[in-house]
């Protein structure tokens, strides 16, 4: 169990000049997106590098929802910059390109596909010294500023994979949740649903000491450990502040106390889902966002197709849960009273459908759209939909109850529509 | 909010060796005191680390509340030993003493007070890099596992001062519940309520963005950074653990849940005050362990007049969150609640009695003896508590409410007797 180094307030973003010079820095890189490099956030950032007398360059060419192609595009800028810090100022999206660029310029003899997770990719163990990343998230979605994972689409097999390793953890996250006033309110609910499956899956995740097969040696334990005593307690606060405060903070982009809320509730998902892992709404999201054919999210600002990542893993979320129930049902009421469910008179047999209910009420709440059939896809789709999830099993073994492949497919025809 | 690296989980110790191995060590050295040194935590480190191949020193002289002296001693032999890792199998002596060794022998080139804390001494940060450092905790009390922290009394003065560093938090904490098994019941007891007062310590200690000065430069931000919304968590979830387990945890050596528990409570403490800091309870505890004249606790096993640290700490806690409670009631009325109190009818402004009276009836169920009085203390070694307290500012100042010395004599006074 490792926490993370983050450090959360109002305002801690004007330290980062003085952070990057205390450890060293003198070149910086400092990553984000396009729609990003024209808001505060990062002028705040380059403001404290320049009082500070940083000298950085900017790389906005960030993707949002990165594909492999768009890392190898960072990865160049950076391995050209030879940079000695970097500091990624965005989402998850720009989070993970900052962490694979590090990761890839440190180490300029590897090829792309040595440390893509297997089995996609070869799963190499990193062995190179990385240079210090600072995370500032600017989202409330993928606590990406506390993980040591990096997601992408790999294009060519239409799949997303990612990068999972100890060491591209970010040094320090910096969470300031006055970044979050900027948020689009879709992106907010589409990011406040990513922490909600990260809550419900690492909570629901196989326990820890039933992971099989059980490593002869720690170093090769996975990143993701299945649920444990202390990654339950980040989830459960997670989930608590979404439940609370999730409507609040897409409904009002001046409710500051309700996305200050929800900015910190991201990192506590994160460090919970870092530690143990997610499962089945995870592992069945990468296909849904890699099979994307015209639908685009609104108020994303972006010139391509897409299922934005929250999305992609919480439409499949009220099936997924009832078919997992029978595992842990306790815990499946537990999360349903949270989320508002009443228990009291539920049996203990019901705790799928129950959280299964109390999920599509949320979702209807807050004007989700009806389900895979509305994001574009078709009963023709689900082999493919399943073909995509197979590779996933690094995550999909963690779900409490095994999945054949028409288990699989039964969870994709169950999310076609949700209410 | 920092990096702690735990692993939870009965047997885990066993993989110690490997651990070391991975680490690249070859030449450990392993350090406990003299009654665990015939124990079996001790036994399965040694049985792992030559199963592994690994080289080893055994220094079982750490003494039980260590001193300056005693660390100096530790220190000596870690000089000589030229080891390459420490692995430290105890309670929060052992791995203190261990932390202390691996620091000077890392810096031979430093006088002993260079890094002990200001006033005391020069609080000089660390910037040598040390050996990895594994702790092995067989107390549930200090969490000194996950923390920055070591103590000592400081025999030329009588009071107890400590070095604080991030540098000296141990590398990886292996936390098994076996081994707490072999804790004597009054050990139990008083390294659970060093637990209590860390978790209602660092829970009520001053907002983390009302500490002042406010250091300009982030490299100055103290380990002890007031509450927070991360140590709340950790500090809330030890409480009720304490609440539930802690009673049976002592009165039965066989209630292998209780002790577990309590350990895993004793890490999340740690955590919670290792960012957040402790205040009162522990500021008054340092004179009171370091002037104590007879009195000698039970089945510890010591030649020595001895306070423990967790029976020092608990025993000011009424007239303290009395003293406390108006800067803010609400958390002093959960944590009684949280203890047991019945706060539907408590008023406010009683929130202070309120919960000093939960302590009370906690502490008489325990059988702790009757406050300073039952300690050996009288008024007239008053004054030589309160100025063995103010030199504690590093704590002291972390306390909701500023106190002047005679606020800190009336403190001693009203825990002259409890019941
Ligand atoms: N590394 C991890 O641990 C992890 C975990 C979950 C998801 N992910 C990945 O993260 C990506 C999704 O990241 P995300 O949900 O944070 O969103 P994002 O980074 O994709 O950004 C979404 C959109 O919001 C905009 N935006 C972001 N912050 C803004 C702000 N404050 N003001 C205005 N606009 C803002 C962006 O420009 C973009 O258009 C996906 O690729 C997903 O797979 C990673
Ligand atoms: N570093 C920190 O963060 C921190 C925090 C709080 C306290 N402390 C310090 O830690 C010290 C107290 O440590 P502690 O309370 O853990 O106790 P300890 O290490 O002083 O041990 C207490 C007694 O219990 C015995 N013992 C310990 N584990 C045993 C086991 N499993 N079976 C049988 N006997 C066992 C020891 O031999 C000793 O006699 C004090 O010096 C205190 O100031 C440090
Ligand atoms: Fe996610
Ligand atoms: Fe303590």
């Amino acid at each position: 169990m490792a926490v993370s180094n983050i450090r959360y307030g109002a305002g801690v973003t004007k330290e980062v000049g003085m952070d990057l010079q205390n450890m060293g820095a003198k070149n910086v890189c400092l990553m984000t997106d396009k729609n990003l490099s024209r808001l505060p956030p990062v002028q705040i950032v380059m403001d404290s590098l320049s009082k500070n007398g940083i000298s950085f360059q900017v790389y906005d060419d960030v993707r949002v929802e990165p594909t492999d192609g768009s890392f190898m595009d960072a990865i160049e800028f950076a391995k050209k910059g030879a940079f000695d810090a970097y500091v990624a100022v965005g989402g998850g999206s720009t989070m993970d390109t900052c962490k694979a660029a590090n990761l890839y310029a440190s180490s300029p003899h590897s090829e792309f596909l040595d440390y893509v997770n297997a089995p996609i990719g070869k799963g190499k163990p990193v062995t190179v010294p990385l240079k210090p990343l600072i995370a500032v998230p600017t989202t409330s979605g993928t606590g990406s500023e506390t993980t040591g994972v990096a997601i992408f689409d790999y294009e060519h097999l239409k799949v997303k994979t990612g990068i999972a390793s100890r060491a591209i953890k970010p040094t320090l996250g910096l969470v300031d949740p006055l970044h979050t006033l900027h948020m689009p309110c879709q992106v907010v609910a589409n990011s406040g649903f990513d922490v909600l499956c990260h809550a419900l899956e690492s909570y629901t995740a196989i326990p820890y000491n039933m992971r099989s097969p059980c490593p002869s040696n720690p170093i090769q334990r996975p990143a993701y450990q299945g649920s444990n005593p202390i990654s339950d307690i980040w989830a459960v606060h997670a989930l608590q502040i979404v439940a609370k405060y999730l409507k609040r903070a897409v409904r009002n982009p001046d409710d500051l106390e309700a996305r200050s809320k929800m900015h910190l509730a991201s990192a506590f998902a994160g460090i919970g889902f870092g530690n143990a892992g997610v499962h089945l709404c995870h592992g069945m999201s990468y296909p849904i966002s890699g099979l994307v054919k015209t639908y685009k999210a609104k108020e994303y600002n972006v010139d391509h197709p897409l299922v934005p990542h929250g999305l992609s893993v919480v439409v499949t979320s009220p099936a997924v849960f009832t078919f997992t129930a029978q595992m842990f049902p306790e815990r499946h009421l537990e999360t349903a009273e949270i989320l508002g469910a009443n228990i009291r008179t539920a049996r203990i047999q019901d705790a799928g459908p129950v959280l299964a209910d109390a999920l599509r009420k949320f979702l209807f709440d807050l004007n989700v759209d009806d389900g895979l059939a509305a994001l574009g896809y078709s009963k023709d789709d689900i082999p493919s939909l399943v073909k995509g999830t197979l590779p996933q099993e690094r995550v999909t073994k963690l779900a409490p109850r095994a999945q054949s492949e028409e288990d699989l497919s039964a969870l994709f025809e169950a999310s076609m529509k949700l209410y």
